[in-house]
Parts: structure tokens; sequence; C-alpha cells
């Protein structure tokens, strides 16, 4: 299936003409967004003032992105994907290395503003609801993500069951959640950048002894 | 010791004409602070807006407050002594009971204006390091104070060791700020409020397991 066969959803109807010179005024306007959003907060975010600040024309932001929620939810994954660890980036041979190589990748690399952006975000979740949905979907979900991987790799050197990996990960359960919570408090809420010393005590203390379920436990 | 001999410090000079009125003009002040803070963010508060807003000249604002740092703190304490476990208040006899009461308790009694307010504040301690020791001092101390005062009884009927107890209340470990910050991510930044079947989970899959250290071990 080639690209062109799929319905346009959020592409630009454009894209074909110019790819390279739209995905540099994408990335204005998404920088546009970030620096909007941590200068003035959520509550004045408009698409005019996002294609003001891009020297974009409203319609331009509009093509691509059908409201500011849109808009916000792409920067905010922008944001996390270049703090993301890449697959297979760690050779750690057991659960503890990986954790640790895995989480100061993230905190190392997450960039100041997007520990802003984020805290922005959070305090606009009282008055806009829906920002909370994108929190969890583009911030949350990903580092969650990071942490199951760590733990089905782990699972496929026998170091932890199959049943406790699925347990760990059934949806409602507290335990990752936790450890995904001491990060934003430490990072966002008391501005301290977690570096390896601190993800090792973050590993030690909480999130071992919460993932457990070694196979000879 | 009567209060009249010891140094004045934060008390107003005019105290002992009109302590009822001057206590009024008080919560009206803070009220001042509150409602600008959710509704303008912290970057906009000047020691101005809040004596506008609360209708009373500037100068009765310094006399009691040095600088708006002052009176954001002591905003925030009135809101979290709001959700405060009042002392003896739970009749538990153990400690997961003690732990479920003292969190409930806390989440529920939480006005959503101080969820809110204390998100705003976590947003601008980017800009603002100073608000992040006030985060620190006047609204996460305080819960971990409720945790500790819960571990301290739980040894008192024997059911956890003093030396566990001193050390998960060792500055820098992390089992009781992962509890801390898992209420802070499902409340301040998924707006979920936290009933006592949510506390249970909280309590049964991290705070537990991670206090561990019970006499028997």
């Amino acid at each position: 299936m080639t690209r062109s066969t799929r319905p346009a959803g959020r592409q630009r109807p454009g894209a074909a003409f110019g790819p390279v010179r739209d995905e540099a005024r994408n990335a204005r306007i998404i920088e546009a967004v970030l620096d909007l959003i941590v200068e003035n907060g959520y509550g004045d975010l408009t698409m005019s003032a996002v294609a003001a600040r891009a020297e974009v024309a409203k319609a331009t932001v509009y093509r691509r992105w059908a409201s500011r929620e849109d808009l916000v939810a792409d920067a905010l994954e922008t944001l996390m994907l270049a703090a993301a660890v890449p697959a297979g980036a760690t050779a750690a041979g057991t659960l503890r290395e990986d954790l640790i190589a895995t989480l100061t990748q993230r905190s190392v690399c997450l960039h100041p503003q997007a520990r802003h952006f984020s805290a922005v975000l959070a305090a606009a979740t009282a008055s806009h609801p829906q920002i909370a949905d994108t929190l969890r979907e583009r911030a949350i979900a990903g580092q969650r993500e990071e942490i199951a991987a760590c733990l089905h790799r782990a699972q496929k050197r026998g170091e932890i069951t199959a049943e406790r990996v699925e347990l760990l990960l059934t949806p409602g359960r507290m335990e990752i959640a936790a450890a995904i919570g001491l990060t934003i408090l430490q990072q966002e809420l008391l501005g301290a950048v977690l570096d390896i010393e601190g993800v090792a005590r973050l590993v030690d203390q909480v999130l071992l002894p919460l993932i457990g379920g070694i196979p000879t436990s």
C-alpha cells in the first residue's frame, strides 16, 4: 500500500509539491506553539497567534491541524519523541541496568523546555479537562511504554514471569504509575534533574521492589 | 511565655487593636491571591493587584507579607491546612486502614481550587525556581508528615520496626515520595479524584509493598 492510496487524513493536500519546505514550515509552527505556551500559558493560545508567530497564513495552520488541542498534542509529542529511547539502544544485561539506562536517557534528554511545557499543560487541566487526555496519551503513555519494553526484555531473559508482567501492565495498576509520578514530582514540581545516581535510587528503592515477581519467588 | 514577650516577627503591629477585623482582612487577602493565581498564573501576580482585589491598602498587605513569595506560601499553606487530617482523627487498627483513612481524607477534603492552585505553581517553577521550595515546604511536606504519623502509629502497635521507619524517613529515600508523586500524577495531572477505592489500590499496590519491614521478616 503506497501513501497516495490512503485517505488524506491530517496530511496536507499540498504535501507532494514541497515536502521539505512543508516540513520546515510545520516545525516552525510547532516551535511557535511551544514558545507561546511557555510564555503565556494555554488559556491565551489561539490559532491566529500561532500563525502570526510562525509567520504563516492562518489557513496554513488549519490545513494540518483542526484545533489548538491538535496543535498542542503534536507539540507535546514532538518534545517527547526527542527524549525517547531508540529501540535496542540499551545493551543492558539485567532488568536493573536496563531500567536505569532507559530512565536516565529520558531524564537527561528531556529538554528543560519539555518539562516547562508539560507543567504548563498540567496547570491547564483544571480549566481544560481535555488537556489531561493529551498529557496521558502523548507524554505519560510514552514513559509507560519504555518501562513496559524493559519488562518484556527482562521476561525474555527469564528475570521476571510473564504473569507478573501481564499484571503490572493491567490498566489501573499503580506500580508503573508510581515510578512515573515520582519522576514528575522530582523533575517537574521540584525542578530536580534526575541524574544517573537519582535514577538508580528510584529503580532500587521503588521500581524493582514494586516489579517483584522474580521466577524463584 | 506569653505571646506579648515574643518578638513581633510577622505579627502585624496593629493586631492588638482589632484582631477579629484583621483576621477577616487577612483571609480576604489570601482569597485574593488564590483567585488571581488561578485566573492569571503566578507571573502576573503583584502586591498591588492583590491589594486591589482584596480592597485593602497596599501598605496593609506589606505590613504582614514582605513579598509575593510569602503571600503565595501562606496561601498554599491555608489550602493544605484545610485538607489536613486532624491529629487522632483516625481510629484505625492497622497500618493499612490508617493509610487508607489518612489519604482518603486528604484526597476528598482537598478543594479543587487547591489542586488547580498547586498545578499553576508547579508550572511556575521553571521560570521561578524558588516556587519549588514553597511547594516542597508547604504542600509536599504536609503529606509526608501525615504518612510519617501513620508509620509511627504502626510502629507503636508493633506492625513495623523502628529501623524500617527510620530508613523510610531518611532524606533522599524515594518510597514515600513515590506515593506522593502518584497522588499528584493522578489528581493534579490527570484530574482524577482518588476515591476510597483508588486510595486502597495505591496503598495495597504501592505504599504497603514499599513500606515492608514487618517485624517477622
